[in-house]
Order: structure tokens, then C-alpha cells, then sequence
């Protein structure tokens, strides 16, 4: 059984030479004319120039705990952190790399082959980032359990969860720091270029468009990666620290791996498949080839979890988690998607702005209730099939099909770049209907990841919980103590307040980059007319600046909170702290990202013709709903995923010195 | 010691005397000329109308839940839940009595003899709605303590909660069904009003206007009285509960009576010590009272306690609980206020209404943190001092001057009203002046009262908490079991949902008296000219039935989950979903609350000619956000306070069912 730990690297090498090769296959299509070209070159710059800088920071940080790491806890545990953060980023760095060539591709697609090769250009780019998240967790994951020789040394297990930090700290500081970019940057843009000079998006004359596109490759493609990434190892990390007390270790240890194993390949058979489909609607194709891919992984789990001798209730639990995971989606599909909630949504413009916040306020709360539901019903059922084991194999089945979900995630970005990039460079409006097109997709499907990404989140915060109360020794946690419900009600605490300062920044930014929009239209003569170019390069660095230094203090907060408490109350109150800040996050984090992504296809409704269409009374109000929302479902709800995992990881990772 | 409780109904009593004594002191000032009287009337009548209809359903639903008691638990617990929502309807029903009576003569008041008279009527208006709540609740508890002799047969104190859940149940509907009406009529009005037709708020050709100033009686009054009011039993009896497994059963069982029978006394002489300030400011002589009445109720408690030789660590929680209640209150006004937070929101108008709505949302998220780190600092200190005893005595030590802090609390619709009568019977600007400066400081103790009324909740809750796990026999609720996550997860979901479906309420109502107003400017030829006179009984009846159509859901959900939850996942999951209700229950509840006030004050603050003024863009983007607070602030946020004690208050009377 163990062996097939010893092969499952082999597995993650292959992943990454499908990466690849894909990423060889987006270099030999044409890169369009030189205008496109140089575009993208501002795009890609301004994509790396921000890693590079938000890296070096980082960087910085990583020393640091890894020096506190190595003597607090222990070597093992500091080497693991340094490696969990360097491939997160390196990730981070691929993807990026990836979605940055595949953009402007997909505008030439369009504009050249159209809609199916634009859409498989768009989706090679996707998987790049797909396949890279889920090999090097594969790979990252295998190494430590074989160095660490975690099942004979029973003990050593602790380290890995080194692994998970060094993932989550990179994690919260690169979605943070990428959300408030993104959403500055589009904020910003919009509301000096929509509203105030009436041009339209994109529009080559304003100058925080280049800005705008950068976030959306460093918010949506980076940091969302960074958040896969590390529910990845997570959820992997966290049951197999449950799986260490269990009798026959061996088997529960290595299962996750073998599992994420499965699934890896599951997800290149899954995009291989794209190919077999290509009479169906693009929205369709995306969603099979998830399909295929879970069967697929469902299919090579139930042989394996059979075959080895463990009982099928474990692939019970797995199962679960996997179909927990599609329901999650289909719900926030049904929310934010162009459905009844969303139509009624627009109807409420019909009385104004004040009605349509809030209409999308009440729609944002009564979307949270029902994933709750599901992942209630889930953790029960994965619970009865096979106990806290069962939660965390749950975990690992919803995030197993990474490499095909996380493709379909990183899509979104990379179709809405190359909309971009075919209205600066006056591609047509043909061009541009085939990229809408495939940017509304991208919509749903991010809308569908972003509850696919909470879902996750909560089901290994609370994997990672039962790993902590196990690492620390703790019998139980009871919350009729004093101390526990002061850690329940810290825990909710600290999540609002990091929602809060995310939401902050990203004001603050804003008004920043509306400064100086405004500026380049008063200074620079002939702007508005076409006839001057305007300077993109200050906003980017507005941009790069404000996000890189609003990123410190949530990630600071996130990371000494959980120390804090944990020293001062003790490991008691840490676990109500964890189960605190997991309930208020995963509802916070539903709240936000359904309410905005619903404020945002309102006024797409609209756009299309409802209520008046462009321009219309009711559209106004639409675009302040989506200007609210921006922040909401882009920086402070996504936020919220990370934070709750990451403060479970730290307490697994100081666990060794609270033991009771 | 016992004596002392036999003498508290005398003190109750003694209290309903005063109220009375103010009332008939309220009636013999002049109301004015007659049409003020006619439009005192038609308020009047609206409220009284409101009241009866819905006392009319909550008679049908009393009278099920009590044969349901009386069959499934006790015929005691049943008797107890009758009395406690009759005197609970009662207490809505005098204090409305007394609003609606002084609400005129306040504007009279300041037409004849100016501010001093006018705050004076203003207030002892308020008085007779704090001395009522006080009175009663400790009369009622006072009447069963004895009757049901709980201290010799410790087995009977189970029945007591029946008497909170009384008013729990009541107090959810009232605040429910008047926190939907006022917020209706007033978001509907100020639509048509000020937005669409350009009249001044209470203009007298609004048709909505008298509905509006109805909707601050049952809303503003009569709900939060039975919110306090629930408040106040509910920690007294969670108090009981818990001593009753105490040593010493009978010092500390009836120390809570004791303690809220001096308060009462502390608060007759805060009421009266108003008259000694008559140099002061209006804001400073509110606020003093209060103080005075705190500083007599802790002189008098450290007297009793000591002298009847129980630890001085007891009045220790007693006083931190008095302590915190103040400190969340300054906390609420810090944020509300016109301090740094709200001038700083006035200003993102800026740049218009979507970074206005961003910024009262940070402001608002960024408001959770410290009043929630107030609470757990009490609960700790609190519990060190007296153990899970401490954290009862805490919450009772919050709410024992109930009798002024309510005073102060019913002050502000009392003032608002009087606003609006001034301005509709046309008593000149001076008057006005004068209603609007007492207005304004009802907005701030309106603030604080809610904040206070936020932080009492949760420690009621966490009291009520401990008497259920004590009821029914848990030793420990382990958050570690997947049940108890489970519980968690759902108490956290419903709370949402509640918000959700009061929220939703809102919007439905307000769209259905936007078209009623409409339809009257439309169809009442001369009505815009000030010629003809509108038909405001339409209007009120439109409220009046949307909100106790739309108070049914809200209240059958939540009075129906715990039912579920403990039948269903047992004893310990429907403890975890009591804390997972409270904490985000709690949470939501700040969020709403501070945020509501905060965009109602940076409109006020805007109007008071900061930014342009009245009329400016700047104003137009304040509007919006003070209607989308509305909604927040008076009905969802305060639904949460109810929502967290009644699903505990019923936990503890299922707990015979429940006893594991």
C-alpha cells in the first residue's frame, strides 16, 4: 500500500509535464497584431512585477517564521513550512505565467478561429494553473511523508502540518493582497471611466484598465490558486493526522494520498475529454469534464478502498464530500447565476439604489443557510460513515478533482483579459461578442468556484480542527466553559475584523486610483478625445503599492490571533477560538461572495435588456450594486476561506506547545 | 433573606404607582391646538390598532403553546408562559399608552414653554415605559418564585422559564411585526416623499407620514420594551436556575429579586434626580440619570450582599456586568455617533453612493470586534468572580436599572414624534428647532440603547446557556463531536435566515406603500398643492397587515428550531446550536445595529451642511444609505437579540425532554 505513495510523485511529475506541454502548445498559436502584443506585455509585466515585489516580501516573512519554527517547534517543521510556501508561490508564479500568454491567444482565437478554439485556448490556460496547484501538492505532500517517515514514526506526523502553514501563510497575504489589488483597480477604473466620463469598460483611453487586468490575473488566478492550493494540502495534511491514531495506520495514513493520486489523474482524463465534446455548449463542456473527472476519481477510490480491505463506509465519507462539493456549487449557481433570485434582484431597481442593496443584502443572507445545510448534512454523514476520519476524507474527496476544478476556475480571468484585451485593441465587436461569451461563462463558473472554494474551506478548517484537538490531547472541548465561549465569541470577532480591514483597504485604494484617473483625464491633453495615450503605469503602481502594504496587517492578525489566544487562554479556548471563527468565516464568506456575485449578474440582466437595458435609470443602480459588490465577493469574502484554515493550521503547528 | 424577596412585588408596585403618577401628571398638560389633537389622534389610533390586531393573533398562539405546555411539560410551566406574555403584551400596551399621549404634548411643550419643558414631557413619557418593564418583570418573577416555592422544591424552578419563554415569544413577534411596519412605512414615505417628489420629511400632504410616525410607537417602543423586558426576566431566571445548584440555594436564589428590586429603587431616584439638572444639557441630563441610577443600584447591591455575608466576588460579576453594559454602550456611540467613524463615512460620498454603501459596511464589520471583546472580557471576569453563577449575575447586573435605561430608551420615539407632529400641524420653525435638537439625542441614546440592548442579549444568552446545560443534566458539551458542529453550523445558518426573511419583509412592504403613496400624489387632484388632503389610513392598514402577515415565518422558525434540533440531534447538538446562534447572532446584530446608525448619522451629519449640504450629490448618495440602513438597524439587527434568548429560553423549557 505504501507503495503506491512511493509512485503517486511519479504521478505529479507526469501533471506537471502535461502543464507543460499545454503551456508549449498556448506559445505556438499567434500572439495577434502588435497592439494586442504590446498589451499583454503590459499586462504580464505588471502581473510579474507585482509577484516579484509581493514575493520579496513575503519572503521576508517566510525567514522569520521559519527561524521561530525551527527553535519553538521543531527543524522538521520549519524545513516543511519553507517548502508548503515556496511551492505555493512557485504555483502562484506558473499559473500566472500561463494565464498572462493565454489571454491575449484567446482574443487572436476569437478573433481568428472563433468561439471553440478561443475557448479551448482559454481553458489550456486555465488547466495550467489546474494541474500545476494539484502536482505540486501531490509532490509536496509525498515528500515529507516519506522523509518525515510518518506512519513508522507516529510522532513526526506534527511536522507535515509545517507543510500546510508555509501553504496557508502564502495563501491569506496572496489573496489579500491580489483581492485588494484587483478590486481597487476595477473599482477605481469603473467609477471614474463608467460613471463619471460615461465610456465603457475596457476603453483603451482609460488609464486604470491595464491596472484592472493585471487584478484580474493576480486576484482571481493567483490568489484563488493560492486558496485551492491550500485547502489542497490541508485537507490532505489534517487526515492524515487523524488517520495516525487510528489501528491500521498505514492504510488510513497513506489513503488521502493515494486518493489526491487518483484524482490528479482523474482531472487530466477530465480535460483530455474536452475534446470528445465539441458539438456542446461551452458552459456545458466546462461542467462535464468536472464530471467525468469526479466519476472518474469516485470510480479509482471505490477499487482502491475496496481492494486494500478497508471498509466501503470510508469511500462513504469521500463520496460525500465529492457530491457535498457539486451541491455547494449548484446552489450558488441557483444564487448568483441567471435564475429567480438574481431576476427578482433586478426588479428591485424599479424603486432605486436604496431598494437594490437592499434586495441583494437579503438575498446574500438567505443564501447562506442552505450550503450550511449541506455541509452540516455532509460532516454528519461523513461522520457516521467513519468518524472525525470520515470529516477529513470528506474534505479530501470535495478537493481531489482540484486539477479540473481549479482549470475551470482559472478560465474566468483568463476569458475576461482577453475581453479586455480585444476592446483596447478595437478587435470588433464580433471579437467581442465571442469573448463575452466566454466571460459570462466565466462569471457562473467563478460564482460556482467561489462555493466550491467556501465549501472546501469548511470542511478542512473543520478536518483541521479534529487534527488539532487531537495533536493537543484534548479529550473534548467543552463549551459550557467560560474560556471556550470567550474563544467562540474571539474567534467570530476576528474574522469580522479582518473582513473589515480588507474592505477598508480596498476603499482606500480606490480612492487612491480615482485620483489619479481623474488626473491623467484633467493633465493630459487630448486623452478623452483618442488622440492622447494615457499613463497606465502609475496606476498599476498605485495598485501594486496599496495592496502589498494593506496585505501586512490581516495577515499579521490571522497569524498571531490563534498564538495569542492559545498562549494566554489556553488550548481549550483555542478550539472554541478555531470553531468560532470557522462558523462566522464560512457564513461571512457566503454572505459576500453570493451577495456579490449576484449584485454582479443583476446588472449584466439588465445589460442584456431588462428594465430599460444600458443606460436606463435602473442600470445606474445596477452598476453601484455591482461596484458594492466588487469588494464583497472579490477581497474580504475570499479572504474569509483562507483565515479560518489558516488560524486551524497554526494551532495544529503550535499544538506541541499547548498540550494539556 | 427570603423577606426581602416577599417585599420586592411592594417595590413593583410602588413602581406601577409612579408610572402612574407621570402619566396622569403627562395628561393634564395641554395637547395642543386641534390639529395636533387630530393628528395625535390618527397616531394613536394606528398604534392602538396595530396592537390589538396583533394581540389578537398572539392570543391564538399563546393559547397553543400553552396546551402544549401544559400537556408535554407542566401545567405550572404553562401558567407561568400565559402570565409572562400577558404581562409582557401589557407592558407594550401601557408604555404605548403613554408614548402616544406624550408624544403631542412634547411638541406643545416646545411650542409654549420651550426645551426644558418639552425634554421633561419627552421623558416622562419614556418613564412610564422603563418603570412599567421594571415593575412587571419583577412582580411576575417575584409571583412565581413564591408560588411555585422553588427554593424548598428546587425541582419547580424548570417551571419558571416557562414565565421567560412568555415573553421571549411575544417579544419576537412584537419586534418583529413593529421593526417591519415602521421600517415599511418609513422606507416607503421618504421613497415617494423625499426622493421622488422633493417634500420635507413629515411633510403633511405624504400620505405615509402618519403610518411613518405609527411605525416608531410599535416599532421603536413597544418593541424594544418587550425586548428589554425579556431581556430582564430572561437573565433573572437563568440567575435562579443556576443557584439552584448552588450551597447556599436560598442567599443565591434570591439574590437576582433582590438585586433588580433595588435597581428598581435606584431607578425611581435616577428618574426624579432629573429634576436637580436643570443647568445641564439635554444630552448630559440623560445620560446622568442613568449613571446616578447605576451608582445607587451597585451602592445598594454591595450593602446587601455583604451584609448577608455572601463573598464580595459576587457583586464583583454583578458590577462587571454593569460596567460592560456601559462600555458597549459608549463603544456603539463611538461608532454611531459624530465622531472620527461617521465624518470619515460622510466623506466617501465623494465619490458617490457605491463607496458610501462600502464604507458603512466596513465601519459597520470593523464595530463587531471591540464590543464583542468587551463581552468576553466580562464573561471571563464575571466567571472568575462567581463561576457560571457569575456570568447570570453579570447579565442581571447589565439590565437592573432597566427602569432608567428603558426611560431614556422610549424617550426617543417620544421625541421623534413630536418632530413630526410640529412639522405636520405646522408649529413653525422655532418648535421645530427645538423637536429636532431633542430628536437628534434620541438618535444617540436610541444608538446606545441599542448597543446596550445587544450586549445584554448575549449575556442573557450565554446565563440561559448555562441554565439549559444545567436543566438538562449535561455535565459538558463537547465541541469535538460532530453533533455538536453540526448544532454549531444550523444556530449560525438560522440566525442569517431570520435576517433574511425580516429583511426581505421590509422590501416587500415598503415596495407595496411606494405604489399606495404613488397612486394618492397620482389620483388626489390638488393633494402636491397642498389643497386637497391625503388618505393616510391606507397607508397604515398596508403596514399594519404586511407586518403581521410577514411576523409569522420569522417567529414560527425560530420558535420551531431548537424543537427540532433537540428532538432530532439531541441534548448536546442543540447546546452547540445555541452558541452557534448567539455568537453569530450576536455578531449580526452589532453589524446591523452600527451600521444602520452610522449612515443615519452621516445623512444628519451631511444635512447639518458638511459636503454640501441638504440637496447636494453628497446628500442624495447619504439618503440612499440611510434607507438601506433603516432596515438594518430597526428590524433584522434587532430581531437578532430576541432571536438568540428565545431559541435558549425554549431550550431550557424542553429540557425535561431533553435530559440526557
Amino acid at each position: 500500500m505504501l507503495t503506491l505513495v512511493f509512485l503517486s510523485p511519479i504521478i505529479g511529475i507526469v501533471g506537471l509535464g502535461v502543464a507543460f506541454v499545454l503551456f508549449s502548445g498556448i506559445m505556438k498559436q499567434s500572439p495577434g497584431n502588435e497592439r494586442m502584443i504590446e498589451i499583454s506585455q503590459m499586462i504580464h509585466e505588471g502581473a510579474m512585477t507585482f509577484l516579484k515585489r509581493e514575493y520579496t516580501i513575503l519572503a521576508g516573512f517566510v525567514a522569520i517564521v521559519f527561524a521561530m519554527l525551527s527553535v519553538v517547534i521543531s527543524f522538521n517543521t520549519g524545513i516543511a513550512f519553507i517548502v508548503g510556501a515556496t511551492l505555493s508561490m512557485l504555483a502562484g508564479f506558473i499559473g500566472m505565467k500561463g494565464a498572462t500568454r493565454a489571454n491575449v491567444r484567446t482574443s487572436a482565437a476569437a478573433n481568428q478561429s472563433g468561439q471553440q478554439a478561443a475557448l479551448q485556448m482559454a481553458f489550456s490556460g486555465g488547466s495550467i494553473m489546474g494541474l500545476t496547484v494539484a502536482s505540486m501538492g501531490l509532490i509536496g505532500v509525498c515528500i515529507f511523508f516519506i522523509t518525515f517517515d510518518v506512519v513508522a514514526t507516529a510522532g513526526n506526523v506534527a511536522d507535515l502540518a509545517g507543510f500546510a502553514m508555509g501553504a496557508s501563510s502564502i495563501a491569506l497575504f496572496a489573496l489579500v493582497g491580489g483581492g485588494i489589488y484587483t478590486k481597487s483597480a476595477d473599482v477605481g477604473s469603473d467609477l471614474v471611466g463608467k460613471v463619471e466620463a460615461g465610456i465603457p469598460e475596457d476603453d483603451p483611453r482609460n488609464p486604470g484598465v491595464i491596472a484592472d487586468n493585471v487584478g484580474d490575473c493576480v486576484g482571481d488566478t493567483a490568489g484563488l490558486g493560492a486558496d485551492i492550493f491550500e485547502s489542497y494540502v490541508g485537507s490532505v495534511i489534517a487526515t492524515i493526522t487523524i488517520g495516525a491514531a487510528m489501528v491500521d495506520q498505514e492504510s488510513y495514513m497513506s489513503l488521502p494520498i493515494v486518493v489526491i493520486a487518483i484524482g490528479l489523474v482523474a482531472s487530466i482524463l477530465g480535460i483530455s475529454s474536452m475534446k470528445l465534446m465539441k458539438g456542446f455548449e461551452p458552459e456545458s463542456v466546462l461542467r462535464y469534464t468536472a464530471f467525468v473527472a469526479a466519476a472518474f476519481m469516485l470510480a479509482g477510490s471505490y477499487y482502491y478502498i475496496t481492494h486494500f480491505g478497508m471498509p466501503w463506509t470510508v469511500w462513504g465519507a469521500l463520496a460525500t464530500g465529492c457530491f457535498a462539493g457539486i451541491a455547494i456549487g449548484l446552489l450558488t449557481e441557483y444564487y448568483t447565476g441567471m435564475f429567480g433570485p438574481v431576476k427578482k434582484l433586478a426588479a428591485t431597481t424599479a424603486t432605486g439604489t436604496a431598494t437594490l442593496i437592499i434586495g441583494g443584502f437579503s438575498l446574500a443572507l438567505e443564501s447562506v443557510a442552505p450550503p450550511v445545510i449541506v455541509i452540516a448534512i455532509a460532516t454528519y454523514l461523513a461522520n457516521d460513515f467513519a468518524g472525525l476520519y470520515g470529516i477529513g476524507l470528506a474534505a479530501v474527496g470535495m478537493l481531489a478533482t482540484v486539477g479540473i476544478t481549479m482549470s475551470v476556475d482559472a478560465y474566468g480571468p483568463i476569458a475576461d483579459n482577453a475581453g479586455g484585451i480585444a476592446e483596447m485593441a478595437e478587435l470588433g465587436p464580433e471579437t467581442r461578442a465571442i469573448t463575452d461569451g466566454l466571460d459570462a461563462i466565466g462569471n457562473t463558473t467563478a460564482a460556482i468556484g467561489k462555493g466550491f472554494a467556501i465549501g472546501s474551506a469548511a470542511m478542512t478548517a473543520l478536518a483541521l480542527f479534529s487534527a488539532y484537538t487531537q495533536a493537543v490531547g484534548l479529550e473534548s472541548i467543552n463549551l459550557v466553559s467560560a474560556e471556550v465561549v470567550i474563544g467562540l465569541f474571539i474567534g467570530g470577532a476576528v474574522t469580522f475584523a479582518i473582513a473589515a480591514m480588507t474592505m477598508t483597504s480596498v476603499g482606500k485604494a480606490a480612492m487612491q486610483m480615482v485620483e489619479e484617473i481623474r488626473r491623467q483625464f484633467r493633465e493630459i491633453e487630448g486623452l478623452m478625445e483618442g488622440k492622447a495615450k494615457p499613463d497606465p503605469s502609475t496606476c498599476v503602481d498605485i495598485a501594486t503599492k496599496a495592496s502589498l502594504s494593506e496585505m501586512i496587517m490581516p495577515g499579521v492578525t490571522a497569524v498571531l490571533a490563534p498564538l495569542v489566544v492559545g498562549l494566554l487562554l489556553g488550548a481549550e479556548a483555542l478550539g472554541g477560538m478555531l470553531a468560532g471563527a470557522t462558523v462566522c468565516g464560512v457564513m461571512l464568506a457566503l454572505l459576500m461572495a453570493n451577495g456579490g456575485g449576484a449584485w454582479d449578474n443583476a446588472k449584466k440582466y439588465i445589460e442584456s435588456g431588462a428594465h430599460g437595458g444600458k443606460g436606463s435609470e435602473a442600470h445606474k443602480a445596477a452598476v453601484v450594486g455591482d461596484t458594492v459588490g466588487d469588494p464583497f465577493k472579490d477581497t474580504s469574502g475570499p479572504a474569509m476561506n483562507i483565515l479560518i484554515k489558516l488560524m486551524s493550521i497554526i494551532s495544529l503547528v503550535i499544538a506541541p506547545l499547548l498540550i494539556v
